[in-house]
């Protein structure tokens, strides 16, 4: 197996979660909802997770809504919310939000929402005072992510959550990149709602939450059994959720030890690529995810690099996430200010936990060799 | 561990699905919209588990959705056909559906759509006439699943796609009971849309899977990254859809062998507790699920019965179903037009692969004392 530095796009599970799951799916047999003591074992499997998760963020058990994944849960927040607000139709919202969010508010605005989408500066953060002059009285929800999935900037989260609880404004913050490699606390950021994604901290594929304060009135959007307080119904993934549950033990324990390590190899790679010239960093300078580098790299492709990079065993992502196969650029990058073109030349390299040294400098290297061999034969070429 | 009859509920993953599931988890590294190495082999597994998905259903792939479940499949289903079909705004369903259905049909006829609730007869089944006579030109879409989750008994449906497919009005099938235990063919019936969850035929919890026929019109009614053609968006479970594919090759291969083994189990507990005083079969006798018993046992209330039976180590299922802890009898035993005091004391009892007969002789036995035991203690005795 090769080098792996796209964590920001999945996360291999760690193998603590991996037996947590197999475990339940050899040895428990039963429906959560079933009377039977194999039921009864899988009801308690899924509430000590649920503890778990809970103890991560600083919340309470029972806020805690286990989901298919991030998206979902991104999903019921922004719908959920919207139909809890009644005749309220403005939403406010930031342009760099993961397309989970955003194409859920412009599903709304289509449908005659009023959107206010917010203005980022050129690291694509939110700025407060700005953002309370967007709230109104008829403002349903507000919603701006905790940490940007391409470029890594951090938004002041905790300061636009008070704002909107001053305000009697509630606030959703899809929190997917910064759960378990940043410190996350519902105590310290009074949000409404908050979501994750399990695979994106070492959990499973195929799980999420959607964190509800107590008290937060949420329309359902889902009908069914009434699993989850009715918010996310079907039969609940009690393998998934389990090793969830241990995922969020882990990054609970292991979250200093976990962000010291991503960070130095961050940094490292930082101060190697931007050597390169014709390099920049995007993204805030400081105010990062610790296993976040974004780069464009004037003069070349990105995918052109990212297949290079790929076929000398190095796994890196495209900078400008377009989804399904759209050539368009991130939104996120044009919101920026970025142009085109180095929106199409921004490459993503996230680092994880089995990352070493060694290995980062190799790829510091093997970087170098790829565009100085890229720019070779690109017709972009502009010197440099 | 017991002895586990309760399949209905949910299966036990096959250890060939876990097998597929753990190297999956264990070996490839990559988001599926990556163009990097591991990205494409994940994307490729999926595409591999498509193919495995439609050849079980004699679909073509690009017919299948995975979802994050059978519910969520079936919701899809619901929205997706009442969205895409404009101004129509009458829906025909059955009274017997799962919640996952019914309580998706109720938001709508609550939100101002027209609902024509069919009739069943005494083993819960619909007649095509009277299906044929509700369909009308505003009817935005029919629902009747392909066999029911309580009872057992098994729709025509392959001549009320028919009668559909005629009238032109878009058809939708919650197939999660059948798929795995009966042969269900989208060639046979000309359904528009079908619906079924891995956990039901010992595959994964946590994926689900909807077919959708070429041609028909889906409203997305979630949003996001727009995978699995932005009707189900959010990172792919990858090991969740390589386990499903595993369990699909399976059903397909075992099928035959498997309905057998199912059948003579299922008839062998229905004889042998037929034969108890009091206790009566409820559900067609012939045309349902090859795992599914289903009785009320005259003078004993299911609860107990379940807990008794589980202090001995078999594992059933109450057999009105209640969902979300409430009390009230199951709306399809009702409709069936059962009493409360029948529906009360119904248990459903669901076979497996892997339950023998001398489990099951063993079972009929322990229920056969169990009875007897709790109808002295029984206040709502009534000789017997
Ligand atoms: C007939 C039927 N439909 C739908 C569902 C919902 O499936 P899931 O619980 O996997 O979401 C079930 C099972 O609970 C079922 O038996
Ligand atoms: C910031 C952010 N939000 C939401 C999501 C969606 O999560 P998922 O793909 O698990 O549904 C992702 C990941 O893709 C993300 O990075």
């Amino acid at each position: 197996m090769g080098i792996y530095l796209d964590h920001a796009a999945t996360t291999p599970p760690d193998p603590r979660v991996l037996e947590a799951m197999l475990r339940h799916l050899r040895e428990v047999r039963g429906n959560p909802s079933s009377i039977h003591s194999g039921g009864v074992a899988a009801r308690n499997a899924i509430e000590e997770a649920r503890e778990e998760v809970a103890r991560l963020l600083g919340a309470e058990p029972q806020e805690i809504i286990f989901t298919g994944g991030g998206t979902e849960a991104d999903n019921l927040a922004v719908f959920g919310l919207a139909r809890a607000a009644g005749e309220k139709r403005h939403i406010v919202a930031a342009p760099i939000e993961h397309p989970a969010v955003r194409n859920a508010v412009k599903h709304l605005e289509a449908g005659g929402y009023e959107v206010t989408w917010l203005e980022v500066d050129a690291y694509g953060v939110v700025d407060p005072e700005a953002f309370r002059r967007a709230l109104r009285p008829d403002t349903a929800f507000a919603t701006v992510m905790w940490a940007n999935n391409e470029v890594g900037s951090v938004q002041p989260v905790a300061e636009l959550a008070e704002i909107c609880r001053e305000c009697g404004v509630p606030f959703h913050t899809d929190a997917v990149q910064a759960v378990g490699h940043l410190p996350v606390s519902v105590e310290e950021a009074p949000v409404f709602t908050l979501a994750f994604s399990g695979h994106k901290l070492y959990g499973p594929p195929g799980v999420g939450v959607l964190y509800v304060r107590e008290g937060v009135e949420l329309a359902p959007v889902s009908f069914g059994g009434g699993q989850e307080r009715g918010l996310r119904n079907g039969t609940e993934n009690v393998a998934g959720i389990c090793g969830l549950g241990v995922a969020c033990r882990i990054a609970r324990a292991e979250l200093e030890e976990r962000m010291r390590h991503e960070r130095e190899l961050r940094d490292r790679i930082i101060s190697g690529l931007t050597r390169i010239p014709g390099v920049s960093l995007n993204g805030h300078p400081e105010r990062r995810l610790p296993n976040n580098v974004h780069v464009s790299v004037d003069g070349v492709e990105a995918e052109g690099l990212v297949l290079v990079l790929d076929a000398q065993g190095f796994a890196v992502g495209k900078g400008s996430a377009c989804s399904s196969g759209e050539h368009k650029a991130s939104p996120v990058l044009l919101a920026m200010g970025l142009g085109e073109r180095e929106a199409f030349s921004a490459v993503r390299i996230s680092v994880g936990r089995e990352n070493t040294v060694e290995e980062v400098d190799r790829f510091v290297e093997a970087f170098s060799g790829a565009v100085a061999g890229l720019r070779e034969l690109s017709p972009l070429r502009t010197g440099g």
